[in-house]
């Protein structure tokens, strides 16, 4: 395609700009004709088809089921939860016209599915027998975003799953929550290679209409964190207006308790800003589409044949071994110039066969994340492959933890705080009274709010770090995307 | 669950009650609460992810991607191709508010996306080395649906794919259209055990801005005939309105030409119609997402022990063989419901371990597609099962193709083919002399439209049927879903 090649932004001078440039260049994405909605690309589907197939596997190994649930829900559904509604409401984008009549209710386009998957899970559950029911929903939802559009991080539709289970006790529902957390973890670190704070959100913070919330929360390289997913334990606060009843073996009536969770598309826009540098986009190898790709490399013509045939020979035997394998034989380019389109697509690999490289039965390894050259011999090239992608993805988590760690800055002092924020962003650990007020102030102060609370409450080392009374809380904070 | 289990209505009696049954008893979907619109339940799902991936294999594998693109379309994008909106847009949902804000453009609820990927191609396509541009997209459409609701066959929303793709030249379409239709006959016939007659549709008939539509018809019980998917050369209609050029080897710019093509989960409603029986559905063994259910049997509880341990090791011994298996141990069941459960859902595969197959190292294999009962070694179990399923396949195909050809009636006088339409349904192969007039007329007589035209042109063995003037073409009618 004739293109500008090549990312005209430094990283570390416009992150935003870089951004854009990294999520067009690299084809991950286009803006579409509505404001506010992208095209996913090929390249970038193939990606978020990876992260669906990785977290799919792990979710149906633990028993859950996928479903598809209607995109147009009745207005009425969404007020049964008041706090859901409310939270929802700004953003819904409402359907009042089919061909040429009005509808006498308006229809939300999907903005989220709890309501509708309750009306149908209240008809479905009966009794003790029918429970756990663990139901997943890959699809897209739709919320009016109103400030500037940033490919697969804000967005006025994006794709997600969206977990939706029932259980017949909250200690059943709270097992679901953290083995979800689990699995999100597992995800985003092992194979994201992007290391992640766990925690609970503050109430203030919670999802609206949920008992509590579960997070992950990475950190960016202009000091801003991401929430990468969430997993909700919802209580009976669903349970109860939309009837969701069970017969339980004591042959009483009871609520059921309910869990949603979600990971979306964003996931993909922290793997860009982590991860990519100058040269644009480096893919962790665990969730590549293209694992390695082959660059033939010749100058005369008669060199061509003996060339072609051991690119395709590597590429067979790599493909073999389960290497997700990509030979780049296009003649209308110049190895150099798929040098360049393969690093901008952050491929985690590239092997280059030149003439001489037939000559001495061997090749060149070039690692993506820090420009490595190995020649390696052919008998070896599978072997060393795969043992190179692994430590990419090695490399790749250990230096986000390295950046993460170096991230956290701990005050107890109000002043050392604010500036801590000012200056560098990151998170800051500090000591908290519980008190929503208090939260509101320092996010009116300094635009962070609390992103997690740890999973096993840490001693407070201090008074609140806002107003000075007791502490009952160690939190981290900080600004957010 | 506490249900009604099995099918009160026959099949022969009455094809949609029985149909409506199948469909929420064997929990392949619900009604949701806008009318038109359903519910894919996880049994129903399972079932579109196996079709989905048979296909996509087949798409990747010749090379083409997905994509995502976006839900809501603005109404200009729509009434670009005239044809094409004048066809849609009575079908139409639309957007007219976000949150309280009245939209200055209502925005349709994608009905199908030509317009707003063709918008993206034509920023795309550059120059011959960006073509062909093969993409895929799997996504939902919504299209009003105002007669009855008949969950897979007439919703108001529905799940697909739809490709859409560009080439250089009429030829390269051509092949495109012709791969795809063997992809799908491949899909329908050889692992969904649905013959289909293949072929061309007429002028009157086909897609609104095609050049040309191809299309697989299959025959259902009742006499009427399903469209089972379609295949489109769209030839320069779309991109010219669009200006999707390229910079051709000559260095001028042409117009590109473009196909699409489409299969739904409508596919899912004829395995419903054309292989279940009075038991509930039956699932072809290459779509199924359980191909064989094992079922422990003991009366004393110090059977228990042996039996659950020889009935966890043959199915472990399945599963590590490729085959999709599922093991009920659930308790609260007793064996004789679980039989008549897994038969409603059609698994094409019981298998039953009771103490005597302990003692005598077998077990019984029972068959969905003829009820037959083998009693098989334990140490062939696994190949038994996998001739067995191949077997169901071949039968379920067999068995459909031989009524696919009874059929068919082929008659060369009005009267004749009148009441052939009337009494028995069915395909009728007739002779016709080409012109949309009489193609009407026999519609408003008969309800029977053009179903297909042979892909390669028969002889005519009489006269017009309707007309009596000379015929130019074999056609083959039919009432249809």
């Amino acid at each position: 395609m004739s293109k500008q090649l090549g990312i005209s932004t430094k990283k570390v001078d416009d992150l935003s700009e870089w951004y854009t440039q990294v999520v067009t260049k690299a084809e991950l994405a286009d803006y579409a004709p509505v404001k506010g909605f992208i095209i996913l690309r090929p390249y970038g589907n193939s990606i978020w088809e990876r992260i669906r197939d990785l977290l799919d596997r792990r979710l149906k190994e633990a028993g859950h089921s996928n479903a598809y649930f209607p995109l147009l829900i009745p207005e009425g559904y969404l007020q049964k939860e008041a706090t859901h509604f409310k939270g929802f409401t700004p953003e819904v984008f409402w359907v009042t016209q089919s061909g040429d009549n009005t509808l006498s209710e308006r229809l939300a386009v999907r903005p989220t599915s709890e309501t509708i998957v309750y009306e149908a899970y209240s008809r479905w559950i009966r009794s003790w027998r029918d429970l756990p029911l663990l139901i997943n929903l890959w699809n897209s939802v739709v919320r009016s975003e109103i400030t500037t559009t940033r490919p697969f991080l804000r967005t006025s539709e994006f794709l997600w799953q969206e977990g939706h289970t029932v259980h017949a006790t909250k200690e059943d529902a709270d097992s679901e929550v953290m083995m979800i957390l689990e699995f999100y973890r597992q995800l985003i670190e092992d194979e994201m290679s992007i290391p992640v704070l766990l925690g609970y959100k503050s109430e203030k913070e919670k999802f609206k209409g949920a008992l509590y919330t579960t997070t992950l929360e990475a950190m960016m390289p202009d000091g801003k964190a991401i929430q990468m997913g969430t997993s909700h334990n919802l209580g009976q606060n669903f349970s109860k207006p939309f009837e969701i009843k069970y017969l339980g073996k004591d042959e009483e009536m009871h609520y059921a308790w309910t869990t949603s969770w979600g990971v979306s598309w964003r996931l993909i826009s922290a793997i860009i800003m982590l991860h990519g540098d100058e040269k644009g986009l480096v893919v962790p190898p665990q969730v590549a589409p293209i694992q390695v790709v082959l660059v033939p490399i010749y100058f005369k013509e008669e060199q061509s044949e003996a060339i072609t045939a051991k690119t395709k020979a590597l590429a067979d035997a790599l493909r073999k071994a389960g290497v997700e394998t990509h030979a780049d034989f296009r003649d209308q380019y110049t190895p150099g110039w798929k040098f360049n389109e393969w690093e901008l697509k952050g491929v985690p690999l590239r092997i280059e066969v030149g003439p001489r490289d037939v000559q001495n039965k061997q090749c060149v390894l070039v690692r993506r994340d820090n420009s490595q050259e190995l020649t390696v011999k052919d008998e070896e090239v599978v072997d060393r492959v795969k043992s190179c992608l692994q430590e990419i993805q090695r490399n790749l988590f250990a230096r986000a933890k390295k950046a993460l760690e170096a991230s956290i800055q701990q005050v107890s002092d109000y002043e050392k705080f604010r500036n801590a924020l000012a200056e560098r962003g990151g998170f800051v650990r500090a000591c908290w009274c519980g008190m929503s007020d208090c939260e509101e102030v320092i996010q009116n102060d300094t635009g962070a709010t609390i992103r997690t609370l740890p999973l096993k409450d840490e001693q407070p080392f201090s008074n609140c770090v806002r107003c000075g009374k007791p502490a009952t809380k160690v939190a981290y904070f900080a600004r957010s995307y």
